[in-house]
């Protein structure tokens, strides 16, 4: 169907009598967004209605599509296995640097753009500049060229990686529309699905540190990230993991980045680790890879993986020795365990927020993010601690942020006689079939 | 509440969530709206929200006061018992012309803006120019001294009477977002508010022909309605009628014209009579001014009601005794009976929608009405017919739109063994309390 053919007014009130759009339809109305001959009021509507009544699986498939295929799409073809892995975001989640290697070394391709994002701590692109001469722009021939030779390459996402998405994003912060599963799914999969890769693994995290507060609110995000990947070809997995407490034991860009290389060298704590093996088990075996969990331990165990570290680290101009001394900032307050116990709750967002706080992540599009602070967390749920022993120290930067730190972890360490540790994965596999 | 103080994606939120507003954040958003600082985008997403989640009497009513101050409000004041009378539109509905000098002679006075009104046959307006020389412009001075001396002017509507109201109108035009019974109702009172009445009536339609098609939905929006207005101050009363046929026998400006002034002098069918007999008794126990039955069917037969017709028609500059002889185009087509009987069934919509392509109606706003025209009932719902006699005439300009008007009534007139005549007033009397 032209653009010019149609009546936008009918699309939305298609939508808002709870029909499904006509795929053709769907897209000449969202191409006439983007092309301005379909006005903001109407998407706005429009999208309220997608609110109320919801979209199928197959409408929200082709907003993707068409969100992805609105500005450069990576053409990843000719690459041996290429995979991609999402994260909805949580605290002190450094999985990406510990997967990227570990996947090249099991002879996967990882090209990724990745986003700074908005957040506690700053996005995968931020924790790698933490590392003095890496660089995060390339250019495109670069780009496939470490691809094909190295095996794995990160770089901040282009402006030009599905526009449309922060095109509709800005409108829908705008008019209260944020909040809507097809538009959250079809948001993260346009960017993933112009990322170009044939396997994505998505990591979908649950609890106070997530977006999504409970399994069932993940569970039906997953499925319909699933749902637009394979619509598009692609094969998909997704893992349902914790978010109840933070990941691993280090928030803040510079901590993160030690924590990971710790586990990319077998030292790394086990809740980061086992999620590491689990993402790539899965990612790996939809693209046709398929490695067995004492096959990944011995490419972590035996060196390979951090091998593939250090060469990507270098080729992006980096220096993976300096790893092991970044500067981190020179202050440190302790918070003590008021009586002895078990450790029975690390609230994520609490940590998240006062990380934040120190400097480790930015309010506003374009702040920047003090790499040196962050948060070192002693103890983890389950563990038993005694009076005066450290839960966790914070890494301030001559006291900035500290007060309001505190003040958000204030009454958030909770140690009690006895505690149920949280299984960090809840499910694995859901791949829509 | 400062409009500059208020967040408009927080009202969306709110109405979003299903909560109620508060009044005076409800003013500030629509008040920003107007002003140009909140932009039509937040609106459009407000309007569906409110499609999906409702408005409560207090909030519809809150809207409407701030749409009917959005521009000139007719001061009445001084004025005595003044009234009145809102129908939400039907086909062959004359009964402005006959309530407005019955009521002005029963005491109250008619000081009243009518619209023109897009539909199968004119508005009132467009009736009422069909009288040679009838001026609906007038002075403002001049509107409030007939008002004052006749009892009884009406004239076209100001554009700046609730100019918020048609800005509101265009967008929900554009946004799918027109049915809504809060809007719909807010809209409708929005003008009468500021037409500055303090006893109404309103007309409330159900039926085929008349945009509630379930007596359900039909008092649903007289009491949405009725409850704005007495929330405003004004004393309330609602009638719910039926269109399912088509009121009295004249479909179109000058055959209406015609009908009203034959109901005047004590003439006219059985049907309008009766509702004009209701909606009078109804406004002026409402204003102050109860009459029995027989003192406003006296008034009618004893020639109080239409003298005060003419009164009225002559201040306008019209000729009252024009009206006999109005020219009708000469074009004439009789639809007859396939069999003898009981006519079951006279669709309005269809009667009203072939009146419409004989030219009596708009299609756009602007477009001129052909007075002339219409069509003629011989039988309604219930009489007995003939074979081969004429159920209704079509009066049609040398052929204009005759046969899309057969092909349009073509099987809506039913003859059968038997039929049940529909009762014309389903209820009288809501008024809130």
């Amino acid at each position: 169907m032209a653009v010019s053919d149609l009546r936008p007014v009918d699309v939305i009130l298609e939508k808002r009598g709870g029909a499904e759009h006509d795929p053709e339809r769907l897209e000449a109305f969202i191409r006439g967004y983007l092309e301005g001959s379909v006005p903001d009021y109407q998407v706005a509507a429009w999208l309220m209605a997608v609110c109320w009544r919801g979209m199928s699986d197959r409408e929200t498939a082709q907003l993707t599509r068409v969100m992805a295929a609105s500005g450069d799409v990576l053409d990843l073809e000719g690459l041996p296995h290429t995979v991609d892995k999402h994260s909805t975001g949580g605290v002190g989640d450094k999985t990406s640097l510990v997967l990227a290697p570990l996947l090249a070394a099991a002879g996967a391709t990882v090209a990724k753009m990745s986003g700074r994002g908005l957040g506690h701590t700053g996005g995968t692109v931020d924790k790698l500049e933490s590392i003095p001469g890496f660089r995060s722009h390339l250019r495109h021939e670069d780009f496939l060229r470490q691809a094909r030779e190295v095996g794995v390459v990160v770089t901040g996402q282009s402006k030009d990686l599905a526009p449309a998405d922060g095109l509709l994003y800005a409108l829908r912060d705008a008019t209260g529309t944020v909040e809507s599963l097809p538009l959250i799914a079809s948001s993260i999969m346009s960017k993933k699905l112009a990322g170009g890769a044939s396997a994505i693994v998505l990591d979908v995290k649950v609890g106070s540190g997530a977006f999504m507060k409970t399994p069932a609110e993940a569970r039906a995000l997953a499925e319909a990230m699933v749902a637009i990947g394979r619509h598009a070809g692609r094969t998909m997995r997704a893992v349902l993991s914790s978010m109840a407490q933070p990941l691993g034991r280090a928030v803040g860009n510079a901590l993160e980045v030690q924590e990971a290389v710790a586990c990319l060298r077998g030292e790394g704590p086990d809740d980061l680790r086992e999620l590491c093996l689990v993402l790539a088990g899965e990612v790996l075996e939809a693209s046709g890879l398929p490695r067995t969990r004492s096959e990944l331990e011995a490419l972590i165990d035996g060196g390979q993986a951090y091998e593939r570290f250090e060469r990507w680290i270098s080729a992006q101009g980096g220096d993976p020795g300096a790893v092991d001394g970044l500067a981190l900032a020179e202050g440190r307050e302790v918070i003590r365990a008021k009586r002895s116990g078990v450790l029975a709750e690390l609230d994520a967002l609490a940590v998240g927020r006062a990380a934040g706080v120190l400097g480790a992540g930015r309010a506003r599009k374009g702040d920047p993010v003090d790499p040196g602070v962050g948060i070192v967390l002693h103890a983890k749920v389950g563990d038993e601690v005694a009076r005066d022993e450290p839960l966790l120290t914070l890494v301030h930067r001559a006291g900035r942020g500290l007060d309001a730190a505190r003040g958000l972890l204030d009454g958030t360490l909770a140690v009690t006689d006895e505690a149920v540790a949280v299984p960090l994965v809840l499910e694995t596999g859901l791949h829509g079939a």
